[in-house]
């Protein structure tokens, strides 16, 4: 396969950059931060294990060049990654750099979740062929990638990606219609919503909260998807046993959900809370036992276990 | 320990007797209905692989005691756990028969979703001692209990229903107020709600919305809860970090968050969707699996290896 130019290499660029170029592809960044290279040379040393753990790891590992001219980091590149600031102003200045150098069947993939994919392509001189590929932070870790065109967007740009991302392990879906979020934050936004009700009324405490995911839901989650789990609720007759049941009351709790706003006294309740939770623990140790924990359970999937 | 009572061997009743009696306590069920042997049998037949993968079976476990009197099934209980079908009224009915046998110390603890602990205990002789203890399907597999005092419980009770639990190695959180659904039932709503949206409104399919959680959210979920997925995506800054910055967009989200009925032509989208997303398969084939990887995950995290 042909090089990989990476735009931007912030959090979610160097991510990329890493799990490319562990998987062996030539891969090329475009930044012009003065932290760029040291950011790049971080997330390379903490995604090595992760990638070798799921057995993604090339006998061969590259390393990920650094541009500071967009041109020469996309020309002959097989596939371009954007990544920069959810910008959109930023985002067209760079895309009509790099559309003169790129190769006219190169899609580019926008990383964005927050800017729909039709407002990114407007203006482009090849909008066809302009894409979101959206991952779950970190992208050398997490499995999903969330892939939506705009209006203007061509079906081979669509498929080009997914098969791109599919063999390098990547689990795909392909929004049918394009929206704020995508599928993962909206999910995600709804359940927060419930949770922050539940702790700015005082029903429980954050830590409650969460334990009733990670002691409950979660686990469930991890196997079992939202619609799946109704359908096996309803016995034999499946989803549509579930509706006639149970149809009625899920509409009455829809109702009855909360619907908090980001007040003081909740931003007190939760930034308290949370304090109470982390028993005196600091982000960044609580989130290497997130990584760890995830990537174990990752693996044991990978390998067929759960 | 004295023995448990179980009232009601429904498929959350005959669920958590199997959990006792697999732990080696002596359980007595109350049913009259005619399938209540049978409806045991079968679950401590499905129950017994599950408790011996998570550690928990007893070297001598019992055999649960079925009495078609609820009077003599609590006589002299330590513990009554009410499975009955959500009716107040046959609730109250069966608290009014149950309370001149038992010890006044003795918790009763309702496994009710629907019915709030202050409804339940109106009416009763000792209205302290009754509480929710409310469990994840199937209370013998998933580790979490929601407990929920009413207007009248007294905070012993609600203590010794904890310690109870957890001595049976369960994972409890206890609401400080009492709330339609509890917890998991509120959060599994807010999720599926937006679920339904996005296939309702054509977004995505109903297997691509599963899988953007089984691939994506869930992985995390099973080991970081909602609150705590934020506090970490705050950096050092932690939760305040992460609403200085992000509060304002996760407002809109919310804003922009679907409401949908499960009006004909949503439950066409789900039932159709659900049955391509079954790919033929039966649900009772799918539970297994469920159940399976449910399993196995679970028992990796107890023994701390996710």
């Amino acid at each position: 396969m042909g090089p990989v130019a990476v735009l931007g290499a912030g959090t979610i660029g160097a991510g990329w950059a890493a799990f490319f170029a562990l998987q062996g592809l030539e891969v090329r960044v475009f930044d012009t931060g003065p932290q760029a290279q040291d950011q790049l040379d971080t997330v390379m040393a903490r995604a090595r294990p992760v990638l070798q753990a799921q057995g993604l790891l090339a006998a061969r590992p590259t390393v990920p060049l650094l541009y500071v001219e967009p041109g020469p980091a996309v020309a002959g590149a097989a596939h371009v990654q954007e990544a920069l600031p959810e910008r959109l102003e930023l985002k067209h200045h760079v895309y009509a750099l790099v559309e003169a150098s790129l190769d006219e069947q190169c899609v580019i993939a926008s990383s964005s979740s927050g800017i729909p994919p039709s407002a990114l392509q407007e203006g482009l001189r090849h909008p066809e062929r302009l894409l979101i590929a959206h991952p779950c932070n970190p992208p050398y870790l997490m499995p999903l990638v969330e892939i939506s065109g705009g209006r203007q967007t061509a079906p081979w740009a669509l498929h080009a990606a997914d098969a791109f991302y599919r063999e390098l392990g990547k689990q795909t879906v392909i929004l049918r219609r394009e929206i704020t979020g995508h599928l993962v934050n909206r999910l995600q936004a709804a359940l927060w919503r419930e949770a922050v009700h539940l702790v700015a009324e005082g029903y429980a405490t954050v830590e409650d909260v969460d334990r009733s995911v990670t002691e409950g839901l979660g686990a469930r989650w991890a196997v079992c998807g939202p619609h799946r789990i109704f359908h096996l609720a309803g016995g034999e007759a499946g989803m549509a046993g579930f509706l006639d049941k149970l149809g009625e009351p899920v509409e009455q709790w829809w109702a009855s959900l909360g619907r908090p706003t980001l007040d003081e006294a909740t931003r007190k309740a939760l930034v308290d809370g949370m304090a109470d939770a982390a028993h005196g623990r600091e982000p960044a140790e609580l989130a290497q036992e997130r990584d760890r924990a995830v990537l174990a359970m990752l693996a044991a999937k990978k390998r067929g276990e759960i």
